[in-house]
């Protein structure tokens, strides 16, 4: 049984997703399909890569992932499939596998050719359905990934999921923020522990007027209504609130930032 | 591995859409189970027999359709199966599964006996639970398709999803919006060649005071904020904006009308 | 092929059910999952476990159900894994599993030990990807009930669901509020027998200053925009309104109670 995973912007309420997954079992019925998420910021290709990135890791080994946010769709930008660490994916050449890229191991990148299309004539605004589904349908119905298209090495890539030095210490991007209003950011455990040393869990950040201290290892250590600094599931630094929600006090937008540097 | 969809107005926010998939797993615990959509309006017929007749073909052969809006649930009205095309459909008597009865396919519609409803005594108000799901299943298991009960050649039918001829030429409705703001109309791609002869993608949409003209390929084609038409993934007209709403700029709703006339 | 079902308060739009659904196929590939709702209130830890309590019977025997509405995460909170009637259930001992300790069934309660753990290092506040999914997974796999850890006979409890004595007969608490504003109340059918006896159907409820009498088998039962009581999916009493919302019109909350009397 191949396992194959959506990311999207689509959203749950239109059939998009349902029509996507028929073109799946279409070409391999046997297929188990998961939902990542389909509620990307519509047309936001840097929050879907992040997610996407953050996700993957969860699945065994000869995963294939399709991701398709995808405002370019209808115009001559390329398709990928790319092959990294066992997993396969499947997305537009617009940055949205650019987590993959930033990997110490080296992916290979094939480009997508036209002849992998299904049902020309229809549509032309859901490649979606029409190109990524039934293509990574026949990869795990066991087609070769050479036979997807040819090599390249030049996908399109987007700025780094990496803070950046700062006058007091570093700034990282807020790069995605959950049911819960945590704000999520860029810096992981392993960028905390490389920058501050032994004393890596006694940071402090500074985000829109407020001031957090100390890495906790759950909401409720901290009182009720404070804010608290964890390690989240993507495995780096969160900030939350106890029983409420970081965002609506703190009140800041995916792409905004934080300031860390080492507790006084 | 039997490919089962579900199409309702349910949501997924209650456990409903999750309790409907017990059933069938009790009957059938191999099924490969599909949403298609549960953000039909609810109660609204229209809406879900739209959208199943814009998804449904995207399946494979041999799968079966779970539809349920159903605002006469604990009446005497009458619950269909219906197969047409090698797909099999399970819905309440109301016009849900109009889009098939439109098809030159005759199909064979049945009505389902009583005597399959699953769980008597508890709720009565949850025929997607009691009877459709469990009906689903044990056709998947194997149940042949004449034991659901007798044929009947009187379904309810809805007002056709086909464009209307005007004074300037010809209104389309618009049956769904999508999260993108895209407004959907029932004007095919067949209709549009066959009503505008070889100059087909150079029509012009009037609609709320906007005037749009020509067909693109993707949204991209237009200049950023503009409104641009493609042929949707339904296989018909599609008035959307690039890298914005069409519905947030034009305001029409589901169910409003668009006049299509040749482009000047 | 073991099903698995998910309950949780993480919302759809995250990739958290997504990555849970990887942990659980990293160690049983063939895994049928099946998402009962992931719209518990956040943090609502009685909501979510009427939601479940409701819904788990829908599903075959050998069913798994995970659940994890877990503020108390990262805290040394316990764990659970909970055997009765042939189903598994896991989740954090905060009394998400309430409605298995009121059956008359004894449930076999055992603790989950921290060397079930997996992904130890990563973040400390995801214990649905790192403990509970995974440990789902193997004992599908086969691992034995036994192994998860030592018996226990002391769970968190929550109040109980069932109606309280009142001057005029018995308050039902709402318990949950579904997408069509249908008001769910704790007042199942046997209740309802064994208080009110053969008329037990010709009840009168007063909740919020209006006044419903009667139990119907329909909403459309009733006129067009009128309350209507019902024996609803969970088998308990619901107020709702024909063609409309009963929330919306008469203004509660989860939470809130209704008083139950005999019609006059």
């Amino acid at each position: 049984v191949a396992i194959i995973t959506l990311t999207t912007d689509f959203g749950l309420d239109d059939v998009y997703v349902g029509m996507m997954k028929g073109a799946i079992l279409r070409e391999h019925p046997a297929a188990s399909i998961v939902d990542l998420t389909h509620a990307v910021e519509p047309g936001n290709v840097r929050h879907g890569a992040w997610l996407l990135g953050a996700a993957w890791r969860s699945f065994p080994p000869e995963t294939f992932h399709v991701a398709v946010i995808d405002p370019g769709v209808g115009t001559n930008r390329r398709a990928l499939a790319v092959r990294t660490e066992d997993h396969t994916f499947l997305a537009p050449d617009n940055g949205l596998l650019h987590s993959l890229f930033e990997s110490p191991a080296a992916p290979a990148i094939r480009v997508i050719e036209e002849a992998h299309r299904r049902s020309p004539g229809l549509g032309t605004t859901f490649d979606g359905h029409d190109v990524f589904a039934p293509l990574a349908g026949r990869l795990a119905e066991g087609m070769a990934f050479e036979d997807v298209g040819p090599l390249v090495r030049d996908p399109v890539t987007l700025a780094p999921f990496h803070p950046v030095p700062s006058a007091g210490g570093w700034r990282a991007e807020i790069v995605h923020i959950d049911r819960f209003g945590n704000l999520v950011t860029t810096a992981s455990r392993s960028f905390l522990r490389g920058s501050f040393g032994e004393s890596w869990d006694r940071i402090a950040v500074r985000l829109g007027g407020h001031l957090v201290s100390g890495l906790h290892r759950g909401y409720s250590e901290a009182p009720e209504g404070d804010l608290v600094m964890t390690i989240g599931s993507a495995g780096t630094l969160e900030i939350s609130r106890n029983r409420g929600s970081a965002r609506d006090l703190i009140g800041l937008c995916v792409g905004d930032w934080v300031e860390i540097a080492p507790a006084r």
